[in-house]
């Protein structure tokens, strides 16, 4: 039995930040995720890469502790994202798409992958997110979704949702999901339509955890020089979900899995592609960690 | 020797918002942060009415512990305020502005308020606040300002920044101040122009103090139904101001003073005007105190 799948896309990605630019770097939902959860366990990813940078990818991964058997090569290019970030870091327009291999992802999941202590459905279509709670069976769902598919797929995206654990989503996908034009309304509506809880990550605002009993909140991290937000929110859910893995998916350990996701996500920014988080230590986490418990919860030592 | 004494406008606003309107109620930086502080001192105000309104005003006041022997009555009409708030609540429009008898503000300071434990020079010009500080004596002296001033009035600011102990602003005014793109850098760099500390207030996102040494953030607490966020910023200064003297000045008490301010501000914006922070007693206030204690340190009871 695995401890923790994850569905979802690996990509190229060519990068502009007011920063700087990379003209290619590994990406996708799926590969940040699963790096951010590889700091607590070794995810097994469901996805496809093309054969032109298929061996490149793998072999990054099963350094940082991936289980790639889950990974397809296929004749044909990755996906491939060029994307520019604003001035203002937390917006963002994409230049060029190439769904490559990805554009008929299709999975049929490996004997070793069907069942899981948690199964995270990254950002792809409801029927394909459909299609996969059929072939894996897990303890614990864990959902990401985007405004494309609350858009054009709301109703099967509804029907998904009626059968998830928890669904982590960003405030605006929040606001659209919902129809509500505030956060925590949006939040209360979601949770009314949703079978389990809901994260709602804000960015640079932190995050929010809402159940039908709970809230829990978690800052970001704050940092000075943000160079590249790709793959923030991934890292986050990764975060967490491999952070609760080893608690045993204890759920009163979720305000101190928002800290670690909080803290992965904070790497993950400091860095264009994923440099940033395959090169934090557990104790570079812990460390980052303890200063977020700090900023909220501690007193001024004088 | 006073505890608190605030000095800034005392007005009557006219506001539109998303959810409703109203034609005329009272406000005013320092009437808000006054009835802010009034839950564990009684602050002293140094302001002007116009004979318009200022019985109505000052009566308020005093049924709030507010000190209004600073106040002067004048011939003339009170400060008048009229916006809109747009959709999104944290953007507003001036619809009309009618200075009164604030337009030539320059109090002669009387004489039991020449010296106090607190000043909080509420938003006013830079030269008038330097005029202040060579009037009140104070042990700790607290400053907010606008981008109005931050632009036309820049070194006379920076001159009254070098002697102050505290200044709190929101985020747009940090950047604009420090012409940085980022909160996090923008607080460094005023940090190294300022004497003392600062707290960059960012509405619904909570608010971080800063020091050389030490952060501290504070969330906001989570509304569902925002109604009107005039004043907000002036009771979470007031409220902070208010419970740090309660503390005897005791700046370990911070961390726990930017919770009190986040729940104070959070009644003011439950309401048009002032009604929704007169009518919270400090129980009500508690109440939300712990609540952003538990969603910030709590772990979620099972």
């Amino acid at each position: 039995m695995m401890e923790l799948v994850i569905v979802g896309s690996v990509a190229i990605d060519r990068i502009h930040s007011p920063t700087g630019e990379v003209a290619e770097v590994m990406g996708g939902s799926a590969l940040y995720s699963a790096l951010a959860a590889s700091k607590f366990t070794s995810p097994g990813i469901v996805g496809v890469v093309g054969r032109d940078r298929g061996d490149q990818i793998i072999s990054f991964l099963e350094d940082n502790s991936v289980d790639t058997r889950g990974i397809e090569i296929k004749d044909g290019k990755t996906f491939f994202w060029e994307g520019r970030y604003f001035q203002d870091i937390n917006n963002r327009e994409t230049l060029d798409l190439d769904l490559g291999v990805f554009g008929d992802f299709n999975p049929d999941v490996i004997e070793d992958y069907r069942k899981s202590k948690v199964l995270f459905l990254a950002n792809i279509s409801p029927s394909l997110q459909l299609g996969l709670l059929g072939q894996i069976e897990a303890d614990y769902v864990v959902l990401d979704t985007m405004d494309h598919w609350i858009d054009s797929e709301r109703q099967l995206l509804l029907d998904v949702l009626s059968r998830i654990d928890l669904l982590i989503i960003n405030d605006s996908e929040a606001l659209l999901l919902s129809g509500k034009n505030n956060v925590v309304k949006a939040a209360n509506y979601i949770l009314s339509v949703l079978k389990g809880d809901l994260i709602i990550k804000r960015g640079e605002h932190g995050a929010i955890f809402f159940s039908k009993e709970y809230m829990s909140f978690a800052p970001a991290y704050p940092l000075e020089e943000p160079i590249d937000p790709t793959g923030a929110g991934d890292s986050f859910a990764g975060g967490l979900l491999g952070y609760l893995v080893s608690k045993d998916l204890d759920m009163a350990c979720i305000p101190e899995g928002m800290l670690y996701a909080s803290a992965i996500a904070s790497f993950c920014v400091e860095s264009f592609g994923p440099d940033g988080i395959a090169g934090a230590s557990i104790n570079d986490i812990k460390a980052r960690v303890e200063f977020l418990k700090k900023i909220t919860c501690g007193h001024l030592e004088q």
